[in-house]
């Protein structure tokens, strides 16, 4: 994945990238070791927002070292090797879209920001609706803002990577795109419109 | 994601979340600065198995610093908070089935080794075959075996959680199944088939 022409430099296509993903994983540093969690987060005021217990590994690890790095993927196909003109197994891949956010994670105090951050979550994972409005004076909220961690990681860096044809020939990209759509799963039909739209459905 | 409730020893549940997911994510240390980096990779020989390029951040910093932890997903459905009987938005969660696996990752040198461990990915990622046996002395694969850079992260501890509505009572699970399959998305029926086994589909 590490190729410069996977190296997408577009703020449409990152921030669908987050919009799409529910999860990504927070890689952080626990003493001398690397620690991985997923998490499911907004992208909320320029920053990748999670929340969790304020106990535990995860709230125990931030507060002695900020830094994480925060990857998302939106897996597409996996092409086979014979959807090219070979007998060889090498250019089997997998087609995706990644952004990928580094920076330190800050906890969040204020009541007020945190029930706005809980609410981004929640009408991104449950965009229908059907709860009452998140709000720490609320007797229903109240006890739950107080005990619940939210996070922010602010970004330093941002980068993704896209890997869905974008860089092969029109042809190319047609036989792809008619070889997904013999096969025919829903997420071939999805990558096929992702080929189609630099890398996003 | 911390509490005790989910989490999972199962080696037979383990198995199949590794078997069933493409990707994971290994979370490694760049310098002092954690990094995150997605890789398709298959579980051979008791270890997590990826390869990719010899140069590049991910091939240097492993070559400074070999600690890694692979975290690998399974997303199950978003359960609304309405599927319980609150207007409170707290209940809304992701299903989900998640193995962990920290250690240290080698560079497989052997030829006869690294394409065991492709030809096993191949088996994974591509079962219905189409390609010639990856086998270092065919002409075919003589330049890419030398060129791709195969790494084992050989655990010194794994962990699992799930979260599948396995501690929920008899009553409460059906009618969480019950709720799925009204809405009836691919995904929700995949995720009551996950209800009612364990975690795993």
């Amino acid at each position: 994945m590490r190729r410069a022409e996977f190296e997408v430099k577009d703020k449409e296509v990152f921030e669908a990238v987050l919009a799409e993903c529910e999860y990504g994983t927070l890689s952080l540093i626990d003493g001398n070791e690397p620690y991985g969690v997923p998490v499911n987060f907004v992208w909320y005021g320029g920053a990748i927002c999670f929340h969790g217990s304020r106990e535990g590994r995860k709230a125990d690890t931030i507060a002695q070292n900020s830094q994480a790095a925060f990857s998302v993927v939106k897996p597409y196909s996996l092409i086979p090797s014979y959807f090219s003109d070979t007998r060889a197994a090498c250019p089997a891949t997998q087609f995706f879209a990644s952004a990928h956010v580094a920076g330190n994670v800050t906890i969040v105090e204020r009541d007020d920001e945190k029930c706005a951050i809980l609410s981004a979550m929640m009408q991104k994972l449950q965009p229908d609706g059907g709860y009452e409005t998140i709000d720490a004076t609320n007797p229903i909220y109240t006890k739950m803002v107080s005990q619940t961690a939210v996070y922010k990681l602010t970004p330093t860096h941002t980068s993704m990577k896209v890997k869905a044809g974008q860089n092969l020939s029109d042809e190319r990209k047609a036989d792809i795109i008619k070889k997904l759509s013999d096969r025919g799963s829903e997420l071939d039909k999805t990558t096929a419109k992702a080929i189609g739209n630099k890398g996003i459905i």
